[in-house]
């Protein structure tokens, strides 16, 4: 946890929030605060500031808050990412969240298990718990948004075309042989396929859509590896 | 398992392996293999080939193996890495295993938790497995080697001055004002620090054996998030 994050309803004056759950344990026992000791603290979708802590109480800590300092600039990209295995799910909406990732669209392809639909990961709470993980890392404030696209066919036919307009649009699919394109800070729509890859059928539909598919290497890397790779590959920043 | 890694005591002819082990069982439950199924196969540190399936036992299969293929270039890469907690460790390995590293230094700083250093994952075996897994991943046969170094100073004085010559030498460093150097396939030793990143003063042994601090970005990436970043931001290929 780099950053304290804050939400609305924590504030219990103008300058005030009184927190009492897992912040208020990390402050107590990782950062071991005495009063007056500052911490780095972020309002989800607002500034970043600081805090000083007025009250330590048993089941709750009272501190006084400054936001004055902007949050790192979003990544200009829309993720649209085959729906992967509910373990590597987790961690990979955290990776996304850390790296500046502000639109996910977790979508369906053949190679995608229909029982990974219905893991309790995709409940909107424990998306959002990994999400703000995401944030806390990164010391960001903005709450990327997760959209799930049941059916891959009526998405990309009828949603994506709007969707990717006026975006570079880029599949990432090891088995083709355009090399990577250049690093841009150009508002971008990147496919990332399932393990396995997406079938002919689905790049095909892709590149009806307008997107071209494109490998960063000879070698095959696990969905949690591709995202930084190629998130680190196509923006010159992160 | 997108190649099934054979050892030169796998072998018994000069063109059949017997499998006994998890690779036998991957064969028969995730492949499916049949009599005349043909796998990809590759030799430990050798060739990339075919394997066709001879016979199916019930402990165990027996595969006639042609290798001729070579496996992916490795990156040119020396990877210094402060020692990750056992949890992340097992994943970095994979990752940078998968990713082509070939040189893998564990090395101590202050930030490290000494009982890292305890845990039985760094085992020879241990090691190995995460190893064999990357590669596996990645299609490719060359197996890394890592080394452990519990002595920051000594082996920053002694040892790093030989190891890094005539290579491009480079520290990761979230909080260096520096950008990242531009991609090229050159010799280089990667330097990357603990979670809460190197201290000054070993910053400065490094600066002081000719190393460079960078960052990319702004944000602060988990170290298995910044592995697959820094190396996919410094060489043009995987």
């Amino acid at each position: 946890m780099n950053l304290i994050l804050l939400k609305e309803d924590d504030f219990v004056s103008p300058n005030h929030v009184q927190l009492s759950d897992r912040r208020f344990m990390h402050i107590r026992d990782i950062h071991q605060a005495e009063s007056n000791s500052t911490l780095k603290v972020g309002l989800i979708n607002g500034l970043i500031g600081t805090a000083t802590v007025t009250h330590i109480q048993s089941t709750s800590i009272t501190l006084q808050i400054q936001l004055n300092q902007t949050p790192p600039p979003p990544l200009p990209v829309t993720l649209l990412l085959a729906l992967p295995r509910p373990k590597m799910l987790k961690r990979i909406l955290q990776t996304a969240s850390t790296m500046g990732v502000k639109e996910i669209y977790l979508i369906n392809s053949y190679r995608v298990d229909k029982s990974y639909w219905s893991t309790p990961l995709l409940a909107e709470t424990a998306i959002y718990e990994q999400l703000i993980l995401g944030l806390e890392q990164a010391v960001d404030t903005h709450l990327p948004k997760v959209y799930l696209r049941k059916r891959f066919k009526p998405f990309v036919e009828d949603e994506l075309p709007s969707l990717s307009q006026d975006s570079r649009k880029l599949v990432a699919h090891p088995y083709n042989t355009t090399q990577c394109p250049s690093s841009e800070l150009t508002k971008t729509v990147l496919v990332v396929g399932p393990e396995g890859g997406f079938i002919p059928y689905e790049i095909e539909k892709l590149e009806a859509a307008g997107f071209t598919s494109f490998h960063i290497g000879q070698r095959i890397l696990r969905v949690e590896t591709a995202i930084p790779a190629l998130l680190s590959r196509l923006f010159p920043i992160l």
